[in-house]
């Protein structure tokens, strides 16, 4: 092909691929109809529903959204597993908390703190003090290994196996219609960012999370970041938006989110004349059927018009390749 | 011109463009040709200091580096306009600080703070006070009408006309080679990400700086961000790197700053085996020559091997139209 026919093809893709079924993975149901309505809705010029390119923002919470929660986040199996290494290593640490509950298998411990809603003390002891002095460099290496050696305890497959395939299919089907794409997680932003742009194809810039406090370091004149303990941001409930509105300065008009921790993100994009989207979890011979954490955004949900993903009905498939 | 042609003349654009001169408001001087050796470098795939596209993130500071900062930061002149006219309708507000050291122009009032490191007290009463109960909206609305109002106490210009235009063309060079191009201000970055897009082509979402904290309201099924009086971040010195961290989550390979402020980031770049670059003022006729909050940094330049850019030697103009 000449360079002119290369540049034609190129240019033209985008185009092509709209022509085909964005969402091959999805049933032709109510929520698929619903989505597609909506981005042909933004995208149609001088329609009462468009929505410039540079405003097409759409933010997704990443645990039960994109990918499995069960039995237990990923990131905090990964917390649990460097505890136990750093136990193994140094048996003292057992005499005092989180260490002492995690060697009890104690979970009533964080339980409580969770329900006395110190939060700051909980991010503080499973996100700071096991990665505490560390650098970002160093995190990030004990994230890949983790991220790489990692088996789901039921499922059997590694963290590529615990992506939800017509999310996946969402994500590129905005991209595509020129959205740009968040992540905005509970988890700590700079573990998911490990994975993220291999699982989904999108950069440390767009992945925003929980964060830990870092102190800057200028040590045999290289400059580093060094982990402390204490917890920056909780990006859980409002903490979504509030984070939305200091990284990006605008309003998702998307939102996809599955739990109650979500429920202001949804809020958001909902009460602000965008679409938001929840992934209720109804298919337990598939992946798993739970409604924990869901009291809130339930009646949201039917309240404001999101609308809601029922996995066993709307899924063709639910993991790439199986 | 057939849709081919369109196609072929669209792609072809950026290779066009870099065959001409990129700077062309800058002298032929060892500044401009570090820089453009630098990005021929970090561009050259199979070289040794090759980069990739993904990894090309360049930050920028904002005032005195990428618009004038004399006699006062702009966002400040913003302020304390915004808290005269508050003090105009309600005379009692000067009883307390921070109004009293305005309504008396009494600066050694913040001087005395900044001595004191109370940089959380500075903050809350300059960003956080004067704007508390705002919604973002509504802060926004503020913004927009005084930069569309404003007028330089001495250049007597918009602030269309403090803007360096080496550095736009800077900007712009670095885009055409596939840098992302953040700006990492000590403004409030709510208030430069107002101005940003017109002047620089930033999005919001590349414009980050100090903060305020805002709380989640749902108001009559309206979501708003509403304006306490807290600092959540104060972007400046480790600051910058800090939050560079958490939101690109990627080292800078350019960083370009003027002040102490700066430092970190400036290190952060040039130690990381990037490229860093100082804008020193030294045009007492075209714009204003200074060396003050410059201590720290003249010295690290010539340790760590920034590159400094001498505004009166190494520019040919300093300003859009003049």
């Amino acid at each position: 092909m000449g360079m002119t026919t290369v540049f034609f093809l190129t240019a033209a893709l985008p185009q092509l691929a709209r022509a085909g079924d964005p969402l091959p993975s999805w049933n032709e149901v109510a929520s698929k109809k619903a989505i597609v309505a909506f981005v042909s809705g933004v995208t149609k010029e001088g329609s009462s529903t468009y929505v410039a390119p540079e405003d097409r923002i759409a933010t997704f919470d990443n645990d039960g959204t994109l990918w499995v929660e069960k039995p237990l986040y990923t990131h905090l199996l990964g917390v649990f597993q460097r505890m136990k290494a750093q136990m193994a290593a140094d048996p003292s640490l057992k005499d005092r908390e989180p260490y002492r509950a995690v060697a009890a298998n104690d979970m009533s411990y964080f339980m409580n703190l969770y329900e006395d809603a110190a939060f700051a003390t909980i991010v503080s002891q499973l996100m700071g003090v096991p990665f505490g002095g560390m650098t970002s460099e160093q995190y990030d290496a004990w994230g890949r290994e983790f991220l790489s050696e990692f088996k789901h305890p039921k499922l059997k497959v590694g963290v590529e196996g615990l992506i939800y395939k017509p999310m996946i299919e969402l994500i590129r089907y905005l991209e595509q219609n020129d959205f740009t794409v968040y992540i905005f997680t509970a988890d700590e932003g700079a573990f998911l960012r490990l994975a993220a742009t291999n699982l989904y194809g999108l950069p440390p810039s767009q992945v925003l999370g929980t964060s830990i406090r870092s102190e800057w370091v200028v040590e045999n004149e290289k400059p580093l970041l060094v982990r402390t303990y204490r917890m920056q941001h909780l990006n859980n409930w409002d903490g979504k938006p509030r984070l939305i509105q200091q990284v990006i300065g605008k309003r998702p008009i998307f939102a996809a989110g599955n739990s109650n921790g979500d429920q202001h993100m949804l809020q958001y994009a909902a009460l602000s004349g965008g679409m938001s989207v929840l992934v209720h979890h109804t298919d337990d011979k598939r992946e798993f059927a739970y409604t924990s954490h869901t009291d809130k955004v339930m009646p949201l949900a039917q309240k404001e018009g999101w609308t809601v993903i029922d996995m066993k009905r709307d899924w063709k498939a639910i993991f790439p390749g199986r």
